[in-house]
């Protein structure tokens, strides 16, 4: 049976980014560097001239009149990205202009946790508060061997980090890592190498690999404090 | 035979947090949530205030000051973190006074590439980037159906997404995903679901499961990006 494609997986191949702080330049790059045409606007000529060599279209505005987002032609983009937060007017502003636009995707940064509730409450469906997200990946690896990690949901996680002495060469069913641990190793990347190998109930592990586990954040914690 | 414990992966159990704006606060308070005893320093008693109910021990000072440094005991915390990074002169001094303490883990925010080159010049081992992580983690989660996305260094990435249609009712081996999309579904999390499963090769996917998936970030994004 035929099945009607899929909307919401529509490419994003445009996109109109909002404010060039640090983190809208991060995302502003990482874009280009995925093959997005970008356009970015910021209030500050001194950011966009920093921008400039890197992204073909990067303009000065205030972002937060409603005529210069028509005069870009805001509602043509595949996804805008209100990449600013500092002033929760000006966020709140833009916000409110865009949802009256009907604008490809949008995705608005939140500041706080009072601003996310806000932005739920205009509608927006994509937030992103990424200081508070990066504080949180960043307390997991600062007390585990974790070198980086990521929230599944359902209280599970993966991590990335140097294989335990425990592993060193044993396989994952001698390690008995399910049963005691609660964890799966989920693929190795061996030192020197470039390419990571699924880990199969053969696979032994070396010192100094590089491991993907993934388990219950809380097993995790455990695991990846081991000596 | 039995080998020396490891000494990199001591349990961290106190910490030192210098810098209570939005990633220093989201640090300390998931610092706290994973059994760690903080104490947090701001020049800004509203901060100091705010924090006061969550943490325990959070005080109002100036931290570019060496004599606070040493009247807090830093080099008695297992780990410290300067979370600020806005004025560049103050966290290049205090990095600089902590380096000549003898600490346990030192963790510094930077703000741009050139900070963190400076921090890399002064031998800082553990810098973050939160600003810069966090917009290409964005990006990459803003052009695809991936909810969210870690990157696993060698060009590889983890990634949780929806379930593509073209998983559905069949399992890995059919839809040939090593072959034909170069990447793995290494678990999956069905729709109501608390547990997430391993995937075998009988392991078969149901529509609105979550999944993840690693194997190449061009692969990922091919294959996030399927309809």
């Amino acid at each position: 049976m035929a099945k009607a494609p899929r909307t919401d997986s529509i490419r994003i191949s445009t996109a109109l980014v909002l404010g060039l702080g640090r983190y809208g330049e991060a995302v502003c790059r990482e874009l280009k560097a995925l093959g997005v045409s970008v356009l970015a606007v910021d209030q500050a000529p001194a950011r966009v001239d920093a921008l400039s060599d890197t992204l073909s279209r990067v303009i000065v505005g205030d972002f937060t009149n409603p005529e210069l987002l028509e005069q870009v032609g805001a509602d043509d983009f595949d996804l805008v990205v209100v990449a600013t937060s500092g002033d929760l007017g000006a966020n709140i502003l833009v916000t409110s202009h865009l949802l009256q636009m009907a604008t490809g995707q949008l995705w608005v940064k939140a500041a706080t946790d009072q601003h996310e509730v806000i932005l739920q409450q205009l509608g927006v469906e994509h937030i992103v508060h990424p200081a508070r997200d990066m504080g949180r990946r960043s307390a997991h690896r600062m007390v585990s061997l974790a070198r980086d990690w990521m929230s599944l949901g359902a209280g599970a996680a993966a991590v990335t980090m140097a294989a335990p002495d425990m592993l060193l060469e044993r396989s994952a069913p001698e390690a008995r890592l399910e049963k005691t641990y609660g964890v799966t190793v989920v693929a190795r990347l061996p030192l020197n190498s470039d390419r990571w190998e699924n880990v199969t109930h053969t696979s032994t592990f070396a010192a100094r690999d590089t491991i993907l586990v993934m388990g219950s954040e809380r097993d995790l914690e455990r695991f990846a404090t081991l000596t």
